[in-house]
């Protein structure tokens, strides 16, 4: 390889690397163990239970008022046996879901997450979450209709999904109190519980130890 | 809540925006036309063609003499029909490979990685690649012992993995000659038929369309 290109060759492998030093520094995730966090509980959180037709026609209704329907989840890890664990909520045995929710129109990624964290996770909405870190965004699913699945990408020609659900990982202080809703349980899920595991948990959160793959865990002793 | 703690929030809103700019910047990934790529072919490439008994014996040694095994493959992205399609090499009809292959001891990621891609898709090892920009890397699986299936996560209790195989989006430039060698056909495959696709692309190539979620992607026309 010429000088020239090779000069060229390092200096965009420099270039990468200094940018990768980001990318590098975020590709490391603390874990606290599951024992340095502490659980209350609070009022139940009302539920929409509709069948699925009542919930095509609200969607709908929304969607011509707002347009795009964004959800924002937060993807939430804690060690237990040297193995990552992922926080769910679960309602009525069977229904497990990722803490966060719809973002309200105009709301940022963040600023939407960090509420809906507060909702589900602590005193009430105005309790601030800040001890909890928003990363990046680690996986993105569009609804194409309303009544359709949920693919982890624009399908060809569909020019106006109706909705979009964003993971992101949030990394948590060493301790936190987790105020829970009557009505829900806070489980810690093992990523090796989740993996391939659509059956119980859905096609994304099935999903979450792929979307977290790149990421090495470092198991924290408190 | 109370001025401290907005404020206290708010500062961290903005160091993580200023982190999220980096991130940002590189959700979203320009894609070039296929048309725009010139393909031409070169001496055949030796593929290692053993049985499953004598690949673990290689293994087995390789391990003694050089610990873990370390993969490194790309993931190139071109536009086809406003669709993202990864570039896949298609060996004997049945057999899809990323480009890519094994690090050699002491080899960086990047420094490998573009070696590889010189030696499977240029004139030869030593031509550059300087136009391609390695990104991120989007997904790691590890393969527990010899024999197993590989995993997006260390499985509990293995503390020596036997093979960690990662991927990394890389940015191709606008126009690039691709010369792959005879026994290899270079193809473009949308993500729609990569997804879910495990039968034909295997248990990791299947699940790009999820490593790939959170990125968008610009339909670049030249």
């Amino acid at each position: 390889m010429g000088e020239e290109a090779r000069a060229l060759d390092m200096e965009e492998i420099s270039d990468n690397t200094t940018r990768r030093n980001d990318v590098v520094h975020d590709l490391m995730v603390d874990l606290y163990p599951l024992s340095s966090y502490y659980f209350g509980s609070k009022e139940a959180l009302r539920v929409k239970d509709e069948i699925i037709s009542d919930r095509v026609i609200r969607l709908k209704s929304n969607y011509a008022a707002h347009g795009l329907r964004t959800c924002v989840e937060a993807v939430l890890l804690v060690e237990l046996f040297k193995h990552p664990h992922v926080l769910l909520l679960q309602y009525r045995n069977s229904i497990f879901k990722l803490p966060g929710g719809r973002l309200r129109p105009g709301e940022s990624d963040i600023e939407g997450l960090k509420r809906k964290l507060a909702s589900k996770l602590s005193v009430n909405e105005n309790v601030g979450v800040s001890g909890y870190e928003v990363g990046e965004c680690i996986g993105m699913w569009w609804r194409p209709n309303f009544e359709t699945l949920m693919y982890p990408f624009l399908p060809p020609n569909i020019k106006h999904p109706k909705e979009c659900t964003k993971l992101f990982l949030v990394r948590l202080p060493v301790h936190q109190q987790f105020v829970v809703p009557k009505n829900f349980k806070l489980l810690a899920v093992p990523l090796c519980q989740l993996h391939e595991n659509e059956k119980t948990y859905g096609p994304i959160m099935s999903q979450i130890p792929k979307l977290l793959s790149k990421f090495s865990f470092n198991m924290m002793e408190i």
